[in-house]
This record gives structure tokens, C-alpha cells and sequence, in this order.
């Protein structure tokens, strides 16, 4: 790829994970809503059926989907234009600034994909929680219910036990997930689903305690490297490997026509922090921006279909002296932004004075709130400190006018913390913010290991998703040290699956388990390939195999290269019950036979 | 590297960590006893001292060490070769059975260092525990409590507010560790110092719930692939990252020999387990397996030096079935061995039988015993079951008489374990086994992401080192997929130093925080260089940072590559404090002032 070419997206990856199948099935009497799984085909030999597995890789996965980026996705949600309430309108002019003046060979051209514009028309509920509060399932929440469900069907004679088996720390796991309890977590703020009416192409996810754990990936240029078809490749490669929501945290030119064709072509919520871009429209200098300036940029982002917004309002004027004997003082871009405007003007920032007026521009679209922790610790010594827990309340109360004001909210959170001040984090956000889902970095549980932050992370995220945190935003290799490519965005969503699931089956979730189960069966039969296919990353697992152990025979070979042919423990086991069957059959003493009738029991596979 | 040169081990990695320094420090009044560190020298700018790290490199991490592999390290314990209650013996003759019958070309040369070989001469104490008991404190007492501390000079005034801060579930920590306090803990059997006496080039190492979390990294040649310049080298780079002790693995050919070069060459403690040898000796086939094999290999590898052995005594005839209903089996190789010993011949293993036997030569040398789990559950599915609680208390019952017969003993646990099932084999092992050290693989969180199992056992890890595991088995990223190159061990090294490392900061240890934050001040302070060079992997952080600044200048630019000149949040708060404090120079109305005066006072630096 050409990191220089800033004009054209040139290509996306696109075809199945691995032998993978991905398939489409509807809800009961709702064939118009197509919810996307992948379905991994096992060796004939097990008896299995496929093992199907959530999958956010949207058409791009598919065997047979060749992209048009001009044209952007398909739309899939095509009740969205004749949902009542919407408007169409002729929307704002697209100005200089929003591309950072950018200009001649230097602009990127805007993605020609058209789209009605859409807003609310009036009261009528617009938002999913306003519909939910109404009572009314919508499209989007059956959706999202079927989606949740995976294999949960076959999991539901088990479902009681599992649920029971698992620690959830109070959250409500379900046997099976309907669109009835989608829509009352959401009317009660326990989850959102981040749907721009302006992003008919994403393919809805639901965020909360109570449904799977998701993954957030971040991608974004900067102002030191970074092209337009790197941006759109990069979403589209972290939602392959399992990213739920990609955040765009671009800065500089054109950040306005990149985020156009990242939105066009993205089947998962795009999340942005527009604060950045505010700050791009005054210069760079904090000092100049006003609501003014902030208000045009939401609308502007609002219009170009981002799902949802990270808005600092939680930085109060006060809370700023309380990171005073800090260690690395405001580490959070957006949060210092808006310290540094608060002290020099003395006052409250207008994130927080216009709260009202913010709610009342993200409902219009349904973007959802992600209420940002500006004050989040930059290491372990600053973790769950006055300042940190004084902004968390006030994102409480934000919460609660958001609410009232139809939108959805999910809360962020740290950063770092070390593993046993970990769920004082969670149980207070659940506290002071009335359960609405939160959002994590991590936590990073040291500060030692720059290099392996997607490790240090993936251990609080794994942690704090357990104890409760919806959604998890991903570190990648590079943390700390530089920007991302494809490889360490890779590593990064990988590692964060890992987080999420694990968090999944240790809160009992019924559906989780079957995958770890069929893995498990695969290598007790010696299945290799079955274990590369159900795996997170199939390339990567048969490639490592691949290099003890090049020749295909070995894929079906009765031992592994730990052990070699004579040594391997599951291969022994094997024997045993073999063994153990033969024995009975000759007879033997008393006892003996008392034993291997018992043993021949334990070991005929059934 | 020539992998299929079995001969000579040509070379090792030396030289010291990045810009780190080894350095020799000696406990007051024993300039006789030389305990190791690093210390990492930080820019002058910053007015802090070298930082000291714990250093498990041996000579090799010095900066002018030439290794001279055929006559082994310099004893770093030289006091034992004039130890009371030892005597000196002519020794076991190699047979050709311990190198696997092989001859001529195929032989692996011994190594031709030379030692004296001793034993316990009568009923005097030899063990650290009988010494223990006996109210004396040894040289290796001395070391490892020296070596323990660290810094925590440095942090004492903090140290009670640190260990408050943390929390340990009931684990001793404490502010400074003396020599008496190691003897106390050794005596009751919470911890251990695996040495045996004829390894006299040991660094020694405790091991105990109440000191800093070890790491193990295992290496091994196997019947597919391996060489001796290999499995030299690898435990000479593991170590370097960190490994606190090596278990060699090997099977096949050359065993005997092998172990030779890597004991001569080896400043960290190794583990074995002997019954992969015996098993060698007899063909491979469980059922000809005999005590008088056994002991053979005991007494071959004790008089070679191996200090601690993995002994699988706790797989009773009765647990096998118990295993019946599981996923998959019995995945422990000498947990397989031994319950296919037990079921074909319906009796109780040799290994219970001969329990007190056992002890009887592991005290003779000192070797300590890893009581074996060879009955951990191989997946998820199987954790915590029946199976492998019998044999835990078994493990208790077996420690015990290990204890009475002066012998060291440390406790092996799983293996994969989701999250919420992790604290119950903590709490369950302190029981049943009188708080002897746990030893754990692991445990994996989940069986879905083979290629990542450093990852998921690294989740695990942290967890269970946090509830008091006192030393951590690594995985590699080829786990379950091949054997681990150079690449893996370093990898699966240095996430168990973060997973290590992490507990430690959990439970409060009062110096492991003095690295968090020096790396935190580093950072708030854009000395690059400095968080490379304090980090568990300089050349990976700074190879990372260079990809996208590669300039030298970079390293001292107050800005980092993932924001960029104008927006880096750290830079953002330098310059509050800056501007804070020109504000307050100027004068402002009132109440800004008061603002200001508080702010001023914020953001000035001490």
C-alpha cells in the first residue's frame, strides 16, 4: 500500500476469515432484516454442525462482495427511509475549514456516495431511546437481539446452568436474548445502540452489561503520517478481525472528506471526539474555540452519519487544581484541551454550559453520547484519584439530562489502574452514571512495558469487562510510542476479542462457552484444522503450525510437535480409553474388572 | 543459527539490557555474597539516580563477561564447597540409556566442566528447610533477601502507605525483607530456594507468596526438532528477559548430556521432570516404567545439579475416572504417563508409593520438589472439577510428608481457567497444601485464540499472581500450535514479567511501584530515551518509536508521534503549568487570582 497516495483508496481487503462461510439469517417474519453471522465449517469426522460466531467484517467478509468505495455500502438498514418522524433537508455547505483548508492536489476529494440527508422532524421519537421509552420495538433492536443470540439456541438446555456456573457481579445475562428486553435495557439507559439515521449502511450493534462484551478500535491520521486509503483499509481490516465500533480520532487536513468515505463504506459505528476538529477550525489554539465553532462541527459530523460522539463536558473548572500532585498530570488529548480553555477564561467550558444544546443537536440524529473522562490517570500512581472519581459524577449528572433529553450515553473510562483498583472503577460508574453502559481504555495494570500495552491492557480490559464494562477500546503494540499499522491493529483487536471474551464466559453468558468447547473437542481429536478455522485468527494459528510442522499429513496426525508421536498427553489419553476397552473385554480379576468396567465407561466416546 | 548443529553450543547472547549497567551489590558485612541488579542510568535533566532492577541475566548480562561454555560459569556460590554436613563422592556412571543410546556422530559430547559432587552426609541439615528449622540462616537466605529489596531503600518512608494501598489477600508483605524473615518463611514451608548443592553456579532465587512474583519459561528439544547450541542459548536469552527459572523439557537423544551444558551454563535454578527421562530409558512404553528406573533418573539428574523436580505423586488410581466426563482428559504428559501406569496395572503409582523414598534422595542434594498437577483440566470446560481438587489434596497430603522429611516444596496448578474460576484454586491451594508456593501454567481464560495463548495465559497469570501465586509458567504464542522459537520464549518471557509484575503492584509490594513511576515522569517529561531504556524491552519500544519518528532529534521533542507537534495532551499540560504560572505573575481580578494562586501552585514543578 502506498501510505503516500492521500487521493485514492485504492482497495480493502475483502473475503472470509480463514474456510469461514459468512451467511445471513433473518428473525422469525422479518425477512427485510438480514443479520450477519460467520459460520465455521468443521471436519465431517466430529458430527458438529457449523459453529456459528458473531462477525463484524460486514460485506467486505463475504465470498463474492467487490467493494465501490465511491459508492459506498449497500444499505443495511433500508427502513430508515420511510421511518416517520425523519425529514430530509438540504443539510450544510461543506466550508474550507472542515478539510483544513486544504486545497488543489492537496484536497482529497470528497466520496461521491449519495445519501438523503435525514433529521428529526419534530417530538416523534428519533432516538432508540426514545423509542424504547415509547414502548416501540424498533427495526434495530430486533436486530440486534438476533445478533446477540448466536448459537444460543444450542446452548439452551444449558443456558440455567452456565448462567449459574458464571460470576456476573450482578448483571442481568439472559437465557435468551428477545427484542422485548433489547428494547427495555435500553429504555432503562443500560444499553444503547449507536445508530446515526444518517449511517443507513451500519449493521447494528448493541452496547451493555447484559449482551456481549464489544471492542472498540481506534484508526485516525495525524499530523505525521497517514493517507486517505490507509484510513479506509484500516477500518475496515480492525472490523474484519472482530473491532464492533471503529473510532476516526483523525486530525489535520481533510479530516472532513476522509471521515466521508470512512462513514460511506463503514458497516460499524464510527465514533469521532469533535472537539479535534473544532480545535482544527481555530487554529490549533484552545483558547479560540467557542460553542459557536463547536456547535457547526457536531452538525457538520452529525450530517456525515458518525453514531456517536465523545464529548468531554465532565472537565468542570474546579476539578483541574485536583490534578495538581499528579504524576503525568491530564494525559486525555480532549481533556486538556478543554482544561486549558477552562482555566485561561476562568469559567465553565461550553461543553458543559450548552449541555442542553448539544443533547438537543445529537438527538435530532440519534448520535449517542460516549461522555468523555478528560481526567483520566496517565499511569498507575494517578489511577482512581480525586480528580478522576470528581469527573465521573458529574458525568453522572450529565447522564441524567441526556437521558431526559431522548439520547443515548455510554460513559468513558480509564487508562490506568492497577488490577485491585480495577472494580472500584466499574462499581462506582455503574453508581453515579444509573448503569448507562461504560466504555473503557484498557486499563493498563503497569506502566513498564512500552511495546506490550495492548498486553498490559488486554489484562484490566479482560478484568473490567467482567466485572461490567460494555465495551472495550483497544490498545494496540504501538501505545505510547508511535501510530499503528496493520499488523499492530490486528494484534490490538485480537487482543481485545480475547479480553472481551473471556469476560464473556466468566460473567456465565450461555452462548460463549460453545466455542471454547468446540476448540476443546478439536484438539482432543487432533482436529488441526478445525483448531486453526475456530480460532480468533486461523492465519496466524496455522502458520505457527505450519513451521514445526509443514506437512499437511501432520493436520491430521496424532500428535502435535510439543510432545512429538510418542509423547503427546491427549494422545495417551486416547490410548487409555482404548486401552481401557480392550481390557474389559478379556475380563480380569474382580476388582480390576469393577475398575475398567467404570474406566471403559469413562472412556467410550459417545 | 545452525539448528541441526548438535554438537557445540557456539555462541550466547551477552552484554547488558540496552543502556542498563550490571551491577554487584554486596549485604552489609558479606562482601563474600554478590547479589546481582541492573541499574538503569535516566537522563541528567531529571536529577533521579539510576534506577535498580531486579536482574535474572547472570554474568552473561555483564558488559565484559566471554562465556567459555565448556567449563561453565563461575560459582556464584562458592561458600558451598566448604558447607558442614556434605560430602564428596565418586557419583552415578553416565549409561548409555540416559542419552538415549546414542553413539558416535550422534553423541553429544559431555560438557567438560568440572565439579566436585556432593551429597548430604548424614543428618545434619542440608536442605534450606532444615537449616531454616534450624534457626540458621544461610548464604542463600542472605542473597535472596538482599536481592528482594531492591530499591525498597529508596521507598521506605512509603513504603507502609504502599502496602496499605494495596492489596494482597492476606499475603506478609513487608516494608523491608531480611535475612531472618526469609528464614522464618522457608521454615514454615511458604517458601523456597530451589538449589540444589551441586549447582553451585546458582544465583539463588526465592520463591514465596510474601516476595516478588517469578516467572518460569520452559525449553526443551523433542523428538522433531531441536539442537545443544540451541537449548543453551535459549536458556540464556530467557533468562536475559527475564526468566527467574528454566525448566528443561527435553526428551529423546542426548538428554543426559544436554542438561549437563545447560546446568554448567546456568545462573538461573532448573527444573526437570524426571519421568519424561525414565520413560526415554524404558522405550517410551508407561507400562514398563518401574521404581528402580525412576530412582535412577533421580539420583542421575540431582548429581548433575537440577534443582527443583516435577513430581506427578498426586495422580491416584482412583482420580483417573474422575476424568471421564471431561472435554479433554488428562493433558498433563506425565499426568497421562502415570494414570495409564495406575490403570494397566490397577495399583497406586510408584511415584506414591515411593513417596518417602523420593524425599529421601531429593534431600541429599537439596533438589525441591513442584509437586505435579497431572490432572489439570486441558480446557475451560474441565476447570475446577473434581478430578483436580482430589489431586490437590493429594498435593497437601504428599506436602506435608516432603516438609517432615526436610525437604523444599512448591505446588503446581493449571492450566486454563476462565476468569471467575481463578481465585478458588488460590484459596483451595493455601488450604489444602499449608501455604506452600503455587506454581501455576497459566491458567488461560479461554481456548479460543491459539497463536495468542501468551495472551490468554497472560490474563490468567496476572490474576492468579495477584490472589498469591508465587511463580508464573509461561506460555509462548505457539502454544498448543509448536515448539517456541527464539522470538516466542522472549515474547512469552516478557508478558509473564507484566504479569508478574502486575501482581506485585497489586498486592501492594512496596518497591515495584519506583519503576511504574519513573517510567510516568519519563513520560510527563519526554525523556524518550529514558522510557525506552526503563522499560521490560528497550529494543522493541525504541524500534517501535523509531517507525514513525526516526530522527534522534525525536527523542527529546516534547511531542510524540500518536498526537503530533500541536495537540500532544502531555505537552498540552506542560504548558498549562507554564502559562498558569505567567498568568499569576501578571495579576488578575480577585477571584481569578485565587484560581491562579491555587493553579500556580498546581502546575509548578517541585
Amino acid at each position: 500500500m502506498n501510505l503516500h497516495d492521500k487521493r485514492t483508496p485504492l482497495s480493502v481487503t475483502t473475503g472470509p476469515i480463514g474456510k469461514s462461510r459468512k451467511v445471513y439469517s433473518a428473525p422469525a417474519g422479518r425477512p427485510d432484516i438480514r443479520v450477519p453471522f460467520r459460520e465455521i465449517p468443521l471436519d465431517p469426522s466430529c458430527g458438529e454442525p457449523p459453529l456459528r460466531v458473531y462477525d463484524q467484517s460486514g460485506p467486505y467478509g463475504c465470498d463474492a462482495f467487490t467493494p465501490d468505495l465511491s459508492a459506498g455500502l449497500p444499505a443495511a438498514r433500508p427502513w430508515l427511509s420511510t421511518r416517520a418522524g425523519l425529514e430530509t433537508y438540504a443539510g450544510r455547505e461543506v466550508k474550507p475549514e472542515d478539510n483544513g483548508f486544504a486545497e488543489g492536489d492537496r484536497l482529497v476529494p470528497p466520496c461521491p456516495a449519495e445519501r438523503k440527508l435525514f433529521r428529526a422532524a419534530g417530538a416523534e421519537p428519533v432516538t432508540q431511546l426514545e423509542f424504547a421509552r415509547a414502548g416501540i420495538v424498533t427495526e434495530e433492536m430486533i436486530y440486534v437481539a438476533h445478533r446477540e443470540n448466536l448459537c444460543r439456541e444450542r446452548a439452551l438446555d444449558v443456558a440455567k446452568e452456565r448462567i449459574a456456573d458464571g460470576e456476573s457481579f450482578g448483571a442481568d445475562i439472559q437465557e435468551f436474548i428477545t427484542p422485548e428486553f433489547v428494547r427495555d435495557e435500553i429504555a432503562r439507559g443500560r444499553a444503547i445502540i449507536p445508530a446515526n439515521i444518517n449511517h443507513p449502511e451500519l449493521e447494528p450493534v448493541v452496547i451493555g452489561r447484559n449482551f456481549l462484551v464489544k471492542v472498540n478500535a481506534n484508526i485516525g491520521n495525524s499530523a505525521v503520517t497517514s493517507s486517505v486509503a490507509e484510513e479506509v483499509e484500516k477500518m475496515v481490516w480492525a472490523s474484519r478481525w472482530g473491532a464492533d465500533t471503529v473510532m476516526d480520532l483523525s486530525t489535520g487536513r481533510n479530516i472532513h472528506n476522509i471521515r466521508d468515505w470512512i462513514i460511506r463504506n463503514a458497516s460499524v459505528p464510527i465514533g469521532t471526539v469533535p472537539i479535534y476538529q473544532a480545535l482544527e477550525k481555530v487554529g490549533g489554539d484552545a483558547l479560540k474555540l467557542d460553542w459557536e465553532v463547536f456547535k457547526d462541527t457536531l452538525i457538520e459530523q452529525a450530517e456525515q452519519g458518525v453514531d456517536y460522539f465523545t464529548i468531554h463536558a465532565g472537565v468542570r473548572l474546579a476539578y483541574v487544581p485536583l490534578t495538581a500532585s499528579r504524576v503525568t498530570g491530564i494525559v486525555s488529548r480532549g481533556g486538556s484541551i478543554m482544561a486549558r480553555w477552562c482555566l485561561s477564561k476562568h469559567r465553565e467550558s461550553f461543553l458543559y454550559e450548552r449541555f442542553d444544546e448539544i443533547c438537543d443537536i445529537m438527538r435530532k440524529y440519534d448520535v449517542s453520547f460516549s461522555l468523555g473522562d478528560g481526567l483520566r490517570p496517565g499511569c498507575n500512581a494517578d489511577a482512581n484519584d480525586a480528580a478522576q472519581f470528581a469527573e465521573l459524577e458529574t458525568l453522572g449528572e450529565l447522564t441524567k439530562i441526556a437521558w431526559d433529553k431522548g439520547c443515548q450515553v455510554m460513559i468513558e473510562g480509564p487508562g490506568h489502574v492497577p488490577m485491585h483498583k480495577i472494580k472500584a472503577n466499574m462499581d462506582k460508574q455503574l453508581k453515579a452514571c444509573g448503569e448507562a453502559p461504560f466504555y473503557t481504555l484498557g486499563p493498563l495494570v503497569t506502566d513498564i512495558a512500552p511495546g506490550y500495552d495492548h498486553i498490559t491492557s488486554g489484562i484490566g480490559a479482560a478484568m473490567i469487562g467482567w466485572f461490567g464494562t460494555a465495551m472495550l477500546c483497544y490498545v494496540t503494540p504501538k501505545e505510547h510510542l508511535g501510530l499503528p499499522d496493520r499488523d499492530d491493529v490486528k494484534t490490538g483487536v485480537i487482543t481485545y476479542r480475547i479480553a472481551a471474551h473471556a469476560a464473556d464466559l466468566a460473567k456465565g453468558h450461555p452462548a460463549a462457552r460453545e466455542r471454547d468447547d468446540a476448540m476443546s473437542r478439536a484438539r482432543f481429536d487432533f482436529r488441526w484444522t478445525d483448531q486453526f478455522e475456530i480460532g480468533l485468527d486461523p492465519d496466524t494459528a496455522r502458520e505457527y503450525h505450519d513451521e514445526t510442522m509443514p506437512k499437511e499429513a501432520h493436520k491430521v496426525a496424532h500428535f502435535c510437535s510439543m510432545c512429538g508421536p510418542k509423547f503427546c498427553s491427549m494422545q495417551i489419553t486416547q490410548d487409555l480409553r482404548k486401552e481401557a476397552a480392550e481390557i474389559a473385554a478379556k475380563g480380569m480379576a474382580e476388582k480390576a474388572e469393577e475398575f475398567i468396567e467404570k474406566g471403559a465407561e469413562i472412556y467410550v466416546r459417545e
